[in-house]
């Protein structure tokens, strides 16, 4: 059973309960990202070194020196970064493709990135992945259990320090390289997406264009309707089997039926196959609730893999298993019999423990409970969950009970932008792509539309989440092949723009025989 | 005399002193910023409402919540900011013009940019000061007393924090008063324009353009020139007369000779008239160059005020003076007669007390012992002062010693920008003007070409430090006049601009026979 406190901790990110019957949360932004499967499609395979940088934890004031080595360890951590060993680049004032790390291990991220590692040869571009602050290895106070040990110790998991550290690690690296006459392409999908467009904007010094895939700038505040999120994993189901859509809709009111019969929670806990009986329905609300909006996230028309492996268009599976049930089955063992292809599509499970939370309590929490605040509403009409309406007083008095941290849901809008982007950018902002496919429901929150000759928008109706991003595979459909060569043209066209005025000390080598695409 | 401590605070923002004999420190950034006579020239008459707004400490880290009333006094203060009460503004969806509070109290800014407030009814412009914390009455922790103890409590006097400050103080004014479609035009003067150049780099969804009036934002690591500053200072002394620069240039030695006997300093103390026998000569040389430096800066065509009463040209006066002793008179006394220009216009001052050291510690010492170090050596050729090359290991020492803190001298162009401004700002940045007069030494830190259609210089052959933002007196001389209309017309473009994308919903108002232009 999860730990009452835990359990708080693990509804943090949105919506929180609603006030009455539904015991339903929205997810948490998607964290951790997709996998691929090891070793599969060459997935995971790039080479490469992994570094250190001495990296600051507070950019922007500056406690004093105190006892040197004490200093040491509070005012510093080890950044992780990787740097690509292929060995094609051009050398000083050769490219360098840079990724910003998201929320999570960035060996993940360097290892289901593969445009940024397939690219990097036809630009004799050097690859470097950042690992961000609080993720993977990259711990400040020496260890994960201190870092993450309260809200003191938290405070420094932010955006905008993550920005600074990529600023500071690029300048140092470019000088230690003598590279400085080096341009710089950042990359970055979801969360990432978000950092690599925002350093663009805030540090164009540093960097002279940013792929921003799946990048939902837009979700906050009132940008976009907070309902958007869950109207478009709606439509993932809804355009898969209209029947499958209902099934679902139907299942909240029948679960929290059942809930509250005698014995209820048992009799849930063993239609679900359960390893340990329920103690409230929203355990399992949220554990349904996760599983759908991973699948919109990941709905990709080839084999993946994101916790456990999934089919190719994986939404179309689930729904032929919920659909295809004999004549008579009861709507939740529908639903189960469609969740278990996510949870369990390799049929090696023999029950399920909700408490192996593949979220947990983690820093995508903090984070949403600090500066990430992005509401997020069920509607009535379109959407195949019980109504609600993001109520932010509750949303911070669980963050403050949670965390000791009060939210501050207007601060990214203010020190980022967003409201009005169109004509902020088009007058201001300049190479930045933003990638979008449609079926991820975090599309919702992009930018769909181009904004300028050099702001545009690449948009895949088919595609998932960050999917351009992905290792290209022989499978591929044409317009995913398609869409990453109008990327990378669009990066050519900014290097070929900054060479031209400098003086071209070095030009993009052509297209290699053996590129993928 | 001074305290040594104090001598050391004093000494900090630049230089510190050479080696071996020469006790002659560069001076710290031009604070407190010129004031006008009050009274004079309708100086001081703008009208304004002060308010005050409970601004976060620390804009980027998240420190808890803790028990709520000692949170309150830690993570907030009260920001002062002043309102126009001309009652000509076009009401919501009207220009606001803002000030960008720099390094001291923003009455005295207020009463110094008559620029602002005399261009505002043209525009039908809202008047926002905003002050700079930790400057003025915008005090952390209360008073300026704690705000100042120590490293722990000045850490959060930053730049960056600062813009954070205005951005959110915009944010929320403009919600307050409906005008979220208000465009905001941004104005500072030295440091901070400096401030409204980056604002309007980091914040482009927050203003529209920025004057940036005397802004060095190139005084930084190797960007221009160390000797800069001072070579522009000896240059306009120069410029006055040859024998003048001379006489400065064989001063120093005199001057260490002369301490160096028995009883020199006492000597010292005579020819110079000053209240104290001093303890060094260095007090004595810092007195002198910071003379020489400010003189420079404030060397305008017209009568002004600085810390006391200046004549028009004042560098001519001063030079008249030294220059015009009868033959005979030996060097230290003609530059007696020289500052005494600068120190005694009124004839009113009896003695001089160098302890009554204008600069004293301030903010600005702490700034620049943190992030604005601004490097500054003196030529052996071209600068009137003994040769000094800047040494950033005792500098650095030297703040770790005086405010237990340690610079980060490379921080400012990672966060800002800096190298390759043209390149980086031709492609990105837009609506900006970079003011400057040619007499000021801290144009050799600005920007003086243009660097797009958008991004342009207005360089001032025969202007001091940010002559254009003074108050419009009848006597201005005629280049002055215009150059101030080139600046409001480029404003004046880009509200058309921002109207004009918009869909018209207000038009700047036409010229109005009262305006003194």
């Amino acid at each position: 059973m999860m730990h009452p406190l835990r359990r708080i901790l693990a509804l943090l990110l949105v919506g929180l309960l609603p006030a009455a019957a539904w015991s339903l949360a929205p997810p948490r932004f998607p964290r951790p990202q997709p996998r691929s499967r090891p070793g599969a499609n060459g997935v995971g395979d790039y080479e490469y070194e992994t570094r250190y940088f001495r990296q600051r934890l507070d950019h922007f004031s500056f406690p004093g020196v105190g006892d040197e080595d004490e200093d040491e360890a509070a005012a510093f951590f080890q950044q992780r970064y990787l740097v690509g060993r292929g060995g094609g680049w051009a050398g000083p004032g050769g490219p360098i493709f840079f990724y910003c790390g998201n929320e999570g291990d960035i060996a993940w991220f360097a290892a289901n990135s593969g445009l940024v590692w397939e690219a990097a040869p036809r630009f004799a571009a050097l690859v470097v992945f950042a690992e961000h602050r609080y993720y993977g290895e990259s711990m400040p106070f020496g260890s994960k259990a201190k870092a993450y040990s309260d809200s003191k110790s938290l405070a420094y998991l932010t955006a905008e320090q993550a920005l600074a550290d990529f600023a500071v690690l690029l300048t140092d690296l470019k000088r230690n390289l003598s590279a400085e006459g080096s341009p710089v392409v950042l990359f970055g999908g979801s969360y990432g997406g978000m950092l690599a467009a925002w350093m663009r904007l805030k540090y164009p010094h540093i960097a002279i264009g940013a792929l921003a895939s799946s990048a939902p700038i837009l979700q906050f505040e009132d940008i976009v309707p907070s309902t958007i999120f869950y109207d478009l994993v709606s439509d993932d189901f809804r355009r898969e089997s209209l029947s499958c859509f209902l099934t679902i809709k139907d299942s909240w009111k029948e679960l929290d039926d059942q809930a509250n019969e005698q014995d209820g929670l048992l009799k849930l806990s063993k239609t679900f196959h359960l390893c340990q009986t329920l103690k409230t329905s929203g355990d399992l609300s949220d554990w349904l609730s996760s599983a759908y909006s991973y699948l919109a996230m990941v709905d990709y028309p080839l084999p993946s893999e994101f916790l456990m492996p999934l089919p190719a268009n994986p939404i179309k599976e689930v729904c032929r298993n919920i659909d295809s049930q004999p004549k008579g089955t009861g709507t939740l063992e529908r639903i189960y019999a469609g969740v278990n292809v996510y949870y369990n599509y390799t049929g090696t499970v023999d029950c399920f423990d909700l408490n192996d939370d593949p979220h947990g309590m983690g820093g995508w929490d903090w984070q949403a409970c600090t500066e990430m605040v992005m509401p997020m509403s069920y509607s009535e009409q379109r959407s195949m969950y019980p109504p609600y309406k993001f109520d932010y007083a509750s949303y911070a008095e669980d963050c403050i009970k949670s965390y000791g941290v009060r939210p501050r849901p207007k601060w990214i809008t203010t020190e980022f932008g967003g409201h009005n982007i169109t004509k902020v950018l088009e007058n201001f902002g300049s190479n930045i792509i933003f990638f979008n496919g449609l079926l991820d429901p975090w599309s919702g929150g992009g930018v769909l539309k181009n904004i300028s000759e050099s702001v545009v928008a690449i948009v895949a109706p088919l595609g998932a989440h960050h999917i351009d991003l992905r290792p290209a595979t022989p499978d591929d459909p044409d317009w995913l092949v398609a869409l990453r060569e109008s990327e990378l043209e669009i990066i050519s066209g900014w290097l070929w723009d900054y060479y031209g005025a400098g003086g071209a000390l070095f030009q993009p080598v052509a297209v290699k025989g053996s590129s993928s695409y």
